[in-house]
């Protein structure tokens, strides 16, 4: 309705609009009050990154009018959200600290970038009605990071670690508050936020859209947590909420594609499992060369949960095509 | 006509049934009898391994019912040979010995993991006819070996060395029949057999469904043996048939999929060439990472060749769907 | 016009014709004459080179008449051109020195293998339109290179360098002079000449079949160079012409690809910037294993480039089918 009503609006509040909910597209959300207030979880977690973020997001934006992408797709923001990851995470591994304005070129270019690989992958997925997601992000954030390095004169990262390494200090006790607090990270990490009041924001963004969302939100995260002890990663993977950020959106991603009954609720859960396990495994992959996986394990795994083709649950799928809306 | 009697036995018999072809299509088989006498070699070279194996093809036969996967497709087997092999080098790579019972915990979920791969990446790789083969067992071997690693202190593992690395004592003088036991032994390592009589059994269960494609594994494990000579590995790789074993894949999948004659008979030792060079170049990567190529060389080159567009050879290619039954 | 009058003669005036379209294929054109050019080039270069490249050319345009490949196909070169560049590859990075005539061997087995990949690649890649272009090549120099390492008794080879690596001496003025001759040396190096004279003949060469070609090709190499001064790679990079190469091929696939006008002009200076950053990302990720990017980014973005869905762009995309010609 919102929709409907802003199309006659001047164009840079049609350009709210769509940023906003650019931003809500991020957690598979759409919704442009969400991403309002995603955006003030992110400001109050550093403003910086916020200023990264929504110029990664008008930068994809642009990019995508400019090569003259569908009006419809760009107006609810599926050209947005993917510039947007690249520049958070460009932002958080840059190890020149904030307010270095150098990186605006990079995070300009890399958004950009996402608009391409989101055009093209676009046609290749659609064959098996399957949306194009976080891919472009993923694949973009991966090369700028294996580009620059770590010690690049221009633009230093720090260095993603493997959770799989062994502890540096001798093997300490768990701390169960921590470990607790770690799972609501985990629906902050998914926005590269590491502290606990912008995640509950943006968990009351997910809640505001649908409150069965957030309940993913959070079981995906405790999964993916248990999923983490059970292969005893360092603890601080598990407190920072790294651990927590794959299980829950490949939680979500059921959520949102599935109609929910209880058969789909058993598949949420499975897929949060299997997209735990297989962070953990890219992320000790990818950690050898220090370069972090991101969110590639519940890219890869949603993508799996779209496609499968047993009887009792491909009626239960929602067209790509109608989720969106 | 087994089969078709089989459907109206009560349910455990007709389990046996799937089971049993289950086992015989590892090896591009479909017949119960070559099921039984693989079974057979596998109980003879360990029985914890045969346990860990009929878990694995337990636990993705189970999943695929659940996810409602085609009935025809289960009752065949095509749902339980990656659970089977995935169980079967977890149990091959573990560094905790035989009979530890925590392994079956992984077995079950990767079992389970494999039906959700075959189920997703059957839509897609059907568009070009094209089996699913063990994509799934590859894909989820490599992920439990980089997840757990070789210090976890729940589930540690061997590490994988790359076939390519120097020899550790100094160059010693080939040893001929032990190369040619290595031979017959690749066609064990299909199974994770480092043993000849098991392998002899494997072998015969070939011979039992079809002698020529019994020539072919053994040609093909030979050719691949060559190929490992002529990269100058490391001679434990030649003796205990992992040099031969992907080979021996390669020329067999030639040999299910094409109508025989002079000129499929040339293609399959192109293949087994390819698919035992390709092995050596993917072992030495992921041998870097302590990781093994398992059987990624043959799936990639096998499907490949089922690809081929050249019109000599196209004529002779037998559709997927009839080469099943 | 030349085609249709050589359709009559003996076929060795014929495969004269396919092998010198064939070396013209490789940077995109389609043209004998050029192709003459260009083989004067590499023999300028190296006598050595030119054998192998023709060898590598002729292996795998044998095997494609083998396969029954189509024979209009054939007849213009598109089953040659990978051969060639595995070829010209293998000899680059060989470190046994000129006229080491075993490496014949290896350069015979590569043609034929891309000829196989070629085949198989098509009926993939022709469901989006999209050429085979030089996946082949890439794929097989990239599996010889691991398959054989550096200390093969047999076929050693030079380990490539990351170019994010950090310089072995201080940090040393750059030479400008150096610079400009990387730019045209970056066209040379897409055939793996690394001197001026024979680089300025194949830039010759592409002016001969179109001059707006030959500027695309420089501009791109120049846009290359600088996105690796931006990245401070290592200077022998820049002024080898390796920063070069992937850029001025990224610049002229829009070139060939699309009708010219002000938005390809565009599009092709992004491209080349893309398909820059991406090879010094996969440049340093692969260097990690001592393995050279070669042009997979020039590859995989061309091909991006081609799928892209925008209305302002994908009126002037050309079908891949009218390209050829």
């Amino acid at each position: 309705q919102l929709h409907t009503h802003m199309q006659d609006k001047f164009f840079p509040l049609q350009l709210v609009e769509w940023v906003l909910r650019g931003i809500s597209c991020v957690i598979l959300l759409n919704n442009p009050l969400s991403g309002a207030l995603i955006l003030a979880a992110l400001l109050l977690e550093s403003p910086w990154q916020a200023l990264l973020g929504m110029l990664g997001l008008l930068a994809s934006t642009f990019t995508a009018i400019i090569l003259g992408q569908d009006r419809e797709e760009v107006s609810s923001g599926l050209h947005g959200f993917n510039g947007m990851l690249v520049a958070l995470l460009m932002g958080v591994f840059s190890s020149a600290g904030d307010w270095y304005w150098w990186l605006l070129l990079p995070v300009c270019l890399g958004g950009a970038a996402t608009t391409f690989l989101s055009s093209s992958l676009a046609p290749v997925l659609d064959r098996w009605d399957l949306p194009v997601s976080v891919f472009p992000f993923n694949t973009v954030i991966l090369l700028y990071l294996a580009c620059t390095g770590t010690s690049n004169p221009y633009f230093p990262n720090h260095p993603a670690q493997p959770p799989g390494a062994p502890e540096n200090t001798n093997h300490s006790q768990l701390h169960v508050p921590q470990l607790l607090q770690g799972v609501v990270l985990g629906v902050g990490q998914i926005f590269a936020c590491g502290t606990v009041g912008p995640s509950l924001l943006i968990l009351g963004a997910v809640f505001l859209f649908s409150p069965i969302l957030a309940v993913y939100a959070l079981l995906g995260s405790g999964i993916s947590t248990m999923a983490g002890l059970s292969m005893s990663v360092q603890h601080s993977f598990l407190y920072s909420g790294l651990s927590g950020f794959n299980g829950a959106l490949g939680c979500m991603v059921v959520g949102v594609f599935y109609i929910l009954n209880w058969r789909t609720h058993l598949l949420s859960i499975a897929n949060a499992l299997l997209s735990a396990y297989t962070d953990i495994a890219l992320s000790n992959l990818l950690g050898v060369l220090g370069l972090p996986a991101s969110s590639w394990a519940a890219t890869l795994t949603g993508t799996l949960m779209l496609l499968l083709t047993g009887k009792n649950l491909k009626e239960y799928r929602i067209p790509t095509g109608k989720v969106a809306s």
